[in-house]
Order: C-alpha cells, then structure tokens, then sequence
C-alpha cells in the first residue's frame, strides 16, 4: 500500500511540474485553456459543438484536445465546426493527464489560438486531481443525474472554477433540486460560478458564452506580455 | 512507467484472490451478488431503493453494500427498507475493491443472505477492472446519459452480464436510439442481457426483479451443496 501511495505522488508531481510547463507556454500566447470535466453522457460533447457553431461566427481561434477510453468518435463530431479537433484515445486510463495534453498540443497546427478547451474522460473522479495547464476547470452536471452529486464528489466541484447546470430542458422531468445542487457545490466551493444550459431548448449557450468571453477578457488583461 | 504498471498489476492480483475467496464463501452460503456499476447519476440508489422495497413482500433476504467517495447518504437511503445496508466510504478512490467488499461483509448482522448488492462508485471505468467476487457485473446505463456510451466505455459493458436501459421514461425528451445502444452494446458483448427500467413511470422495476429472480434460481440449482 506504501508503495502505491508513493508511485501516486510520484506521478502527480511529476504531473504537475509538466502542467506548470504547459500553462506557462499558454500564458505567453495568450491562449485561454478551459479543461471540462463530468460523467460520461453529461454533455460536453455536445456543449462544444454549440459553442463551436457559435465561435465560427466571431474572429476567435479555438481548438478542441478530447480525451477518451476508446474511439475516435468525439473528434469526428467536433471536427465538422472548422476548428482544430484531436482525439486522445487513454487505451483504458480513466482521465487525462499533462504529457498526454502535451503532446497532443505538438501536433496541432501552427497558429494563434485563442482558445484551447480540453474535454476530459467522461468521469468524475479521477480527472479532477490531474492539473493539465488550463485556466479553469469546468464540471458539467445534467441535471438527469440528480442534485446530490456535489456533496457525492466534493473534489471536482471544490477544484472547478465554473459549474454549468447542463440539459437544464428536463428539469421537469426530474426531481433535480436546483437550489440544492447550487447550495451544496457552494458549500464545497464558496467561489463557484454556476450557468444554466441547455443544447435543445432554451436558454441554450448564451450565458456560457459569454462566461467565456470574460475568462478570455481577464487572461488577456492579465497576461499580455509587457513588450507588447 | 514500468513501476507504475507493476503495481497496478500486482494490486489487481491480489484483488482476484481477494474476489475468489469472496465468491466461495458466497457460493457456500447460496448468496447471489450483484455488483452494479454505472456512471454519476444513473440511477443504482433509486433502482436498489425501488427493489428492497419489492423484496419486502417475499421470505428472501437482502444487503446492501453502497460505495461512494464521501457521504453516508446512499446508506441512509437504503436503510428505510428494513435490509441491512452499509456505506463503504472510499475516500477519494474511484472503486470497490475486493478487500473493502471483504471488511463490510464481515460487519453484516449474522443470518442467512439470499441476495447481496453491491452499489459500486459511480463510474463507468475502474470499477469494470475490479472482480468483487459477484456472480454478475451489472451496468446500469439511463438514457439521459446518450446512446453512445457502449462504445466509448466498452470495458463495462464487455464485462456486464445485463445492461438495465434505465430511466426509459425520459426517452420521448432524449435523442437517446435504444437500438443504436443495444446493438453497441452486443458489439462488445454478443452475450449482454438487456432490460428496460424505470424507477417513476411505466415498466416499473418488474423485468429486473424477475431477472433477479432467475439468477438465485439458477445459482440455487447450480451451487446447492451437495450434502443437502
């Protein structure tokens, strides 16, 4: 048991040292970094087709890195949008972790890019301890699955700096308590921010969006070299 | 790399005979175990809450071990139906192993047990890897999660013996393809049993608790000692 703990902290710090390289290098390009986590079959896939489908209407350059056990099948659909999208297939590793981010990030094209989101392993449990270089983590919860998974998996909701109350659309169908949902991510994470979306129905992505463009706004603000 | 993967298998090993153990020990005691596995969300608290009160109407005798990250609450659920139901909290591992399975058992009220459930961490990776002694792996799948998962997630699915299509009544607001899911989930599985579920509307629970009931059936007829 000693020895696993051991290797486990090995790995991690080992982890962070490659995601503290690759935060840097995003810094120094400006590129916004999002990481977004949830249980298989929350929705990010589909929270980033609609935001890509929103983002080729605007002068930003986004980029897509999705993580999975298997297939290839996530990328095929975000690739259709007109902006960089690559597979990290995990070979059964239940999470990403910095070098597999990393060395995906090598192959993507040469360019400015504005955006890079990471779209994890569908699961809420391991990625959360994994730091990947990104800006902020964002955990998707569906509203299908019942509002007590924040105090159920208090390390992602502590570490995510947004919450998006996702397929907010079937709420009426689900005993989802909203307000216990947003009190108990609270109770984990004072500072969390909390948006509602729905791909389907109203209220969409809007308020997702423009979430996004205040993270891009602030990290511009906050990270423009000094010799510019 | 090379240390990390060592562990990793010398960990599982011990798991397995951990597990056999288990299985011996449940096979002479006529106990069928079920190991249920499923993403956050899908609906295995509900799903056991919805069977242990059938089961209260029948002479067979139940458990329940609930395993979860943080939180008693599963175990606080399951209680109110008159079973013995223990919360195995893992602290921060993603699982149930064999040896947790183990510990718990031993701390059951003494007394003959026909059926023993296991309510695994809601994840639909590691916990594929972890024999737990049970006499079938099930996976609970809902249809709020997405038709793709048999595919993105095939460790599962491949080691189940009975996918329950569960929350079957939010199918009409889901572009959920049950056929699309099942014939993924034949694709890694030829073998795979499927069964529809609902724990608030039409078809109720009824096909899953009379699959259950041909599986003590079966392991009565096929386990009974010899000296009986």
């Amino acid at each position: 048991m000693t020895q696993r703990v051991e290797v486990r902290e090995g790995v991690l710090k080992e982890n962070d040292r490659i995601a503290a390289e690759l935060r840097d290098h995003l810094t120094a390009n400006l590129t916004l970094c999002l990481n977004l986590i949830s249980s298989p079959g929350a929705g990010k896939t589909s929270i980033l087709e609609g935001t890509l489908e929103a983002l080729r209407a605007t002068p930003l350059c986004a980029a897509v890195l999705t993580g999975d056990i298997q297939t290839e099948r996530d990328a095929d659909r975000l690739k259709r949008y007109g902006f960089p999208a690559l597979q990290i297939t995990t070979g059964g590793t239940c999470h990403l972790d910095a070098s597999m981010v990393r060395r995906s990030l090598a192959s993507l094209p040469p360019g400015d890019l504005d955006i890079l989101f990471i779209e994890n392993v569908g699961n809420l449990v391991c990625p959360a301890s994994y730091d990947l270089g990104e800006d902020a983590k964002v955990v998707v919860l569906s509203v299908a699955e019942g509002d007590d998974k924040p105090l159920k998996y208090p390390g992602v909701f502590r570490r995510a700096r947004l919450m998006l109350l996702h397929k907010i659309d079937l709420l009426p169908y689900t005993r989802f308590s909203r307000d216990a949902a947003v009190a108990d991510a609270r109770r984990v994470n004072p500072e969390i921010e909390v948006v509602e979306t729905s791909c389907f129905a109203e209220p969409g992505l809007g308020a997702w969006l423009q979430w996004i463009e205040r993270q891009l706004t602030v990290k511009r603000e906050a990270g423009r070299p000094a010799r510019v």
